[in-house]
């Protein structure tokens, strides 16, 4: 960490604000949960994308990471990360040969969910002295990408295992929110079919924040990927799965037009909050002001419907907790860590715009 | 521009493809509409952020550019670009300091609709030697930032006018879509009273690529700020402003998974293609796949509809038409310049993330 003196007074606005003490607490938390229910933890990047919180939620006791996109986990291994899960079907000739590198630097594991996948994988390794690991990801409700059956499963963890340069390693999904019973009860029968058929999963790894709290039932989930809990947001709130107090990123904006006694415009559009509302009402909160709604964003204007009675005037500075963070983070190039009104350091988002 | 030999193929995915020869099109158009209808033309850089085309415009005819955010201003003024206006409020003492010394550097011009934020400016200008030009933003309907009346507008002008380091520059605003008439004859009005008072408008600015095609009425605008057209998208098809022909911006995807007969899976999400739809149903489509529909998008997925009889499999790579290019442009750090499958260039896209 640099040194960068001065005060949340002093930052120029849009900027993302992280509390660290938040942050620690809620890395802390994430993992006596997981501790608690004997299930590893394996926190997703995506959310902070930040080599600093990955190191730091390992330090915590998590077993490793988790990237959705080969450029993150180069920038994470680069940072000293060893241990990651790219729970994502990589595809092509560009993907594979950098995929083949990472896996000779790091302890790497990645998923595939047709034969197509599977094809390309072992195709890539099949000289190689380092085998990859390959868990079969399963669509246990979610709709989105999955094996549709525990045959299809076990089919696939087949061709993975006979090939000379893969392992199997497990199974994997991202369940339907709200559905992590009825995921567990999916993914316990596929687990069931493929060790009776000699092919005992040594994960199993679930996702996604809303359900983390709740002690998964059957015992088959040995994993877990959780990302949004280190910052928390609107979205996990609604959820029931956290509260204001535990949501530790917001956007800083200036309050730049007043031009109704109840409209106020800030500075922080779609290109500081996203357009993504995850089906929530309004664009993020104003924090302490609960009559305040963010109804519309353009790119660079957030217009804001406010009681006439509002004291809110041109030149007020005011955060904004995001509906989903996560996209949010991945639009800033630096991002402010605070501890109260004090800055303790700026960091380069380092894995932010990783696409491919 | 730097040798970057090369095909389409040879792309790793997710990626910006921009045709070059549309791009051409599409500003020679653009020109030729604005000059027919006797509207200088400024166009909005934030739809591709690169200094390149914004000097291709400018070498086209047009009498500067207009930017958003002065980090934008920055780059474009960094590139060379000399005549800039900054249709915003600026407010704050960082931002006022960096707007200071930019109005050293190029001929620029900036917006305001309170008397607050006027107050600011005029401070900061007091003791300059080189004045700055301040328009009115009007709110002709747009709902957004804006004063409300011409009497409001007045009273601004006759600020701005008063202040030594100030010229009132004149008005500006941004029509509600498919409000244009509404917003001239609001324009007209506030015009002529000014007037009236001695304070004629050098300028009335107004923008919107979809309205850009129509003759103006009551020859009150005299600048147009169009941004979108350059590169067109799939609203601006949905509006009439464009055909599929005119869209110079694609997002290359790949095929990364197909789970089900009438489920495909892309490897470009809300992080490759905006949750921002602008309203439209679907989130962009697959040129050359009209049966196929973009139904959801996660952060890394593409969930896409098919007819059971597709015939897209695992590693097929497609063109997706975003239903709105600007947002989606600022995701990258580049942009593939094409001319047919032949890479021309890869610029790196400057003015990107520049927040405030």
């Amino acid at each position: 960490m640099t040194a960068s003196p001065g005060t949340v007074d002093e930052i120029d606005t849009p900027a993302v604000l992280i509390d660290l003490d938040r942050v620690e607490r809620n890395i802390a938390r994430a993992q006596q949960a997981a501790d608690a229910a004997g299930v590893r933890l394996r926190p997703h990047i995506k959310t902070h994308k930040l080599p600093f919180f990955a190191q730091k939620q390992v330090e915590a006791g998590a077993v490793g990471i988790t990237c959705q996109k080969i450029g993150e986990a180069e920038v994470m291994a680069d940072a000293g990360l060893t241990d990651i899960f790219l729970p994502y079907n990589i595809v092509g000739r560009q993907k594979l040969d950098r995929l083949r590198a990472l896996n000779d630097r790091v302890i790497l594991a990645v998923t595939a969910d047709s034969t197509a996948t599977v094809e390309g994988l072992a195709g890539t390794f099949a000289d190689t002295a380092r085998q990859l690991k390959v868990l079969v990801e399963c669509d246990t409700g979610g709709g989105r990408c999955g094996v549709q059956s525990g045959d299809e499963a076990l089919a696939l963890a087949r061709r993975i295992d006979a090939a000379p340069g893969l392992v199997f390693g497990g199974l994997m999904t991202f369940p339907a929110p709200g559905k992590a019973v009825e995921a567990e009860t999916w993914l316990a029968a596929a687990r069931d079919l493929l060790a009776a058929h000699g092919l005992p999963c040594e994960t199993v790894s679930s996702g996604g924040t809303p359900d983390m709290w709740r002690k998964p039932a059957q015992g088959v989930v040995t994993e877990y990927r959780p990302g949004t809990y280190i910052y928390m947001d609107r979205y996990q709130i609604a959820k029931g799965a956290a509260t204001l107090e535990d949501c530790a990123a917001t956007v800083l904006a200036t309050v730049v037009s007043r031009p109704t006694p109840t409209r106020a415009i800030l500075d922080a559009g779609s290109k500081a909050l996203t357009a993504d509302t995850l089906g929530l009402a309004d664009y993020g909160e104003l924090i302490g002001e609960p009559e305040a709604r963010i109804v519309a964003l353009s790119e660079e204007h957030g217009k804001v419907e406010l009681l006439p009675e509002s004291k809110l005037k041109v030149g007020d500075r005011v955060r904004v907790l995001p509906d989903h963070i996560c996209p949010v983070i991945n639009l800033y190039d630096q991002v402010y860590l605070v501890s109260g009104d004090r800055v303790v350091d700026i960091l380069p988002v380092a894995a932010r715009g990783r696409l491919s």
